[in-house]
């Protein structure tokens, strides 16, 4: 890492759920952040070993040990917590931090839905819903003022991080009428670590299927926020499972009766001053490999006159702006630090 | 391969252009057809070598050498000629085969639109416009009769059997007015095997993009037969580039407004007798790995009543049913041999 | 599948464990196999469900149930019973069959080591010692007599399958006397179809790594026949795992103090008529995918004249020549077949 | 990137060579130096160009544009020059930039070999076969204090940095009397990204395979240095080519006839300060993805009594440790930095 002034003032951090790919993505980059001390990392599953041995990568970078994700402890350690928990264990434990006047991102689903009713449909009964209206979405493009305040920052989903960048700019303008298809193709650390069959390297190299279509939990997601920036038709999501690791790419058709939108003062009005956005315009299309491991998204655009169709593309590292790199993003607002702290390493190419 | 009875008569094949990856396809599967003789082999690049030399999987298979294509030679060894050279390169061949009395299947895109203007705008001046009415758009599920009794056969590109396999049952019932949405990614083979730095394996691997978004040469193609087949909106065609080395899945979206079609009854009553045509319905997605090396095409469906949309998945090989494949099954139609013949091998899963 | 005789009488086959990797490549043969009729499939996991249930690409080509392995309902719906189970789950399995008269095809490795006490060590008790003196070494190059007629077929691990072709001719011209090198890298369906951590695709992808080096459970079944066949120094071996489905490529080293070999004599002598032995000698080295979906094993060598070393290298499909394929081979020498019965299908290339 | 103090001095640095895949990685590593000022990029095939037109991914990073590499105009722009060009075209520009007093950091092959003859047999005829006793080998756990006075570094090839760290130890003690057999394993980015066939994703992808056994040129090299460390047997090296795009695993066997070495006190007394390389000894072996990304070198080992062969396992990022990184490492030691200066970054994992 950078060497340091001696002054920088650091954060307590702890990341709970430190070993899945969203945890082990905010221990790289926050291990290299300078303005944060790595101060409690827990996991269920490695409990009482060193974050090294699991990820022997991080030997030298992050050795400290894996703990129970005591409230209490927790509490006692850190200021700020990053919570990488599955959806449904991530709310109690959010309440029981925010009970303790700890700061929290939360990078599961479990905040992102501002109805309860509509997060009990997708997921289960909330375990908090009180909390709901004071959590804010944590997409800074977005949201970012209230991001700065908020004691509770809902990390925004992978898919509805890219889907929502290249909805927003037309449906500000009231472009957006008929239905948004997004055609959504992931890499495989955005279905998690866990042990599965149908996640093993050889059912999916050389293979690529869609699944849930029209039937993801995080098409509601996309949908509260696309409304709420003026997309009246609704949003059809229909993801992909890419060969992978690493990436979501995004192509959204929206199906335009007035002709060419002006793409090029929508997007650059929206996203003119944001650090992590890039617009390609009609050059060359997005591709994945130019935003991994980095927090930007790349977006594209055509326009297809003879079926009166815009197409937007984007592109973001699913682990990254998708999820670890949104949520440092957020905590440096919310710290007060520049944006781009700790966020600005060239993406791996080749 | 299957040990044959003597008294099959064997047809003296040609394949033109036989080390590109079509070509070889073509290699694979007619090696092992039981009613052909691979009589004649051409190659540029590779003249006057072995196909085993060039492809050593080949040795023991096929083990003829690679000659010039002179269509004269090509006419006195051969009674039907599979034709995989370049578009542009292929019409003169075809045009100097038929005069000689020879049936050809040509795999370029040569003579697969109708309409010489067309042709000229995507591909430049057509080298003999006088043939494109009389050669037989080689798509069996739609022209199976006219491909029987055809001189020259053209094999239809590789997205376009994908797209209109999906697309054609909705429109013949006239449900496609609106205009449909083909969202494709295919592996790599469809390029070719050209030195290109882009195909290159750092380049591909990881990697995922968009490309020629509404502006790819199957565009037309694709346009020309889901017209035919009642499809009045036009077709919005946008291809990706997979990390794999074959096949094409495609996501099609058709908006209807007048609520679900009866999906099942449509594409039974269009592919009830298809003996390549695999009706998933509403079961597990179509995926890549299904259809890899085969001739099979699987189609799957949802209909999202929020949005009004029909989504159809469609899986196939890009060098099976895609190209050399459908090619075999045309070839077999020709020759009043069972369609299925060379054809049965199944997927290589895993 | 080809057309087949009316004539041919098909032998009743059962699966046992079908639905792992090794299984459903049993399937994927057997089911084109013209002298099989495939009577009985048994999966622990999948049982009541239809075999194309669980792999899709079998739809139309094995659609049968899967169901318990009851000996008596195997012994009496099969003939010959290929067991594709687990080691220690496989040797009461077969010794239930056996005393039911059936004939055993084991792909497991309870019956490839000799010494019950050199299998305890590596696997743990022997559920039947009895009968390992009478089980046969299932590689025809090496055992085709005995295995004409045995009783009980241990069909070789792929490691050993892909080291022994390359080491045995050396050895058994008395040449091998220093320990052999053998550098094995193999795909991902070599560990099964378990939901492993370790096997998900983002932990294999883009990525390469020995393991179990000197002390994998494949050494002794390699050192048990290299020995027998003359090479006295004995085996270090020493895997990797690979990012691809399918392959096994070993790098074999054998110091020789008398200079170079007769490569060419030797492998020519001890490979001449073997259908699936391709010596490529001195030519361009083997590469995994001549061989991918096929029973071949591919053989190059080099001396290298300042080291005294020879250099051998094979390739072969761990699920073909490696296991499934070899099996089948087994299966028609036992049957009284053509060797090369169902096995003749083209690497699937590219 | 790290806001830097506006205090440091920068170095102007010229890049040649920039758009290959040393050269990107050098530019992707440099930008984020926090002492380098990227002063001058030269590229034959992009003259003209801006950096981030051919890699999008280095927009607002390296945005400068690609010039024609005059050697007055490269020693007018910087002080320090890393040449990335192929072997044969760097000589001549390195002797032009030293007598112009610049100090150069070549990536190619040309000032390896410290005798001419043997550079001729293996590249050709050399250039300025007068620099050669010059020029200092640029492996810092070798030759740090010649790096830090040199004129001419000549970077390591990438295949001899993980061979020599992994051989130099136990050479120097002596225990290396016999042939070392290397059995490395290398992602396509060490083949460059000059267009050709072999290197297309779909003849690489689910493939595998050595080449050139006995006959790399980079056997020399590492001949060289391992015998300088007291390697008396030499060396057979046989590289593979692996279906990832970055690392190299290497795994290297030495029979000792005097028993298990003391590995751990020779690794330790020869890497114990180096901040690089990290000493897995009998823990898990080392894997190309945890060291992707950085420049890193991770060795572990075994002792195989049977066989009486040390087995050491190397692992590094071709592009990293093998090529860009340790050129950053020398050009750090020669200005007297920190040597670990911008090259601190974690792996990317997953």
């Amino acid at each position: 890492m950078e060497p340091r002034a001696a002054t920088t003032a650091r954060v307590r951090v702890a990341v709970l759920g430190a070993t899945g790919y969203t945890g082990v993505e905010l221990l790289r980059l926050l291990a290299a952040h300078p303005a944060v001390e790595l101060a409690f990392l827990s996991s269920e599953q490695y409990r009482g070993r060193a974050a090294s041995e699991v990820y022997p990568f991080l030997a030298g970078i992050v050795d400290a040990s894996l703990e129970a994700p005591d409230p209490d402890a927790v509490a006692a350690a850190a200021d700020v917590v990053f919570t990488a928990l599955p959806h449904g264990a991530a709310a109690p434990a959010v309440v029981a931090l925010v009970r303790r006047g700890r700061r929290v991102l939360d990078l599961s689903a479990d905040f992102r839905l501002h109805d309860a009713a509509v997060y009990a449909r997708w997921y289960g009964e909330h375990a908090a819903p009180e909390l709901l209206s004071e959590a804010v979405y944590g997409l800074p493009e977005l949201h970012r003022d209230e991001i700065r305040r908020a004691r509770i920052v809902a990390c925004p989903g992978c898919y509805p991080t890219g889907a929502l960048l290249g909805i927003v700019p037309l449906a500000r303008a009231g472009l957006v009428r008929e239905p948004v298809v997004v055609d959504a193709k992931s890499g495989t650390t955005g279905a998690g670590r866990g042990a599965k069959v149908e996640q093993l390297f050889a059912e999916v190299n050389e293979n690529f299927r869609p699944y849930a279509i029209g039937a993801h939990r995080h098409q509601p997601e996309i949908e509260q926020e696309a409304r709420a920036a003026g997309a009246a038709g609704g949003v059809l999501f229909v993801p992909h499972l890419l060969p992978v690791s690493r990436g979501i790419l995004s192509t959204i058709y929206v199906r335009m009766l007035g002709g060419r939108p002006p793409f090029e003062a929508l997007f650059e009005e929206a996203y003119r001053d944001e650090p992590f956005v890039m617009l390609r315009g009609e050059g060359p299309p997005p591709e994945l490999r130019e935003v991994r491991g980095t927090n930007r998204c790349v977006i594209g655009w055509r326009w297809d006159e003879a079926s009166c169709h815009a197409v937007v593309v984007t592109a973001i590292d699913n682990l990254g702006k998708g999820a670890a790199g949104q949520a440092v993003q957020c905590f440096n607002l919310m710290l007060g630090l520049a944006e781009t702290t700790g966020l600005d390493a060239p993406a791996l190419v080749p």
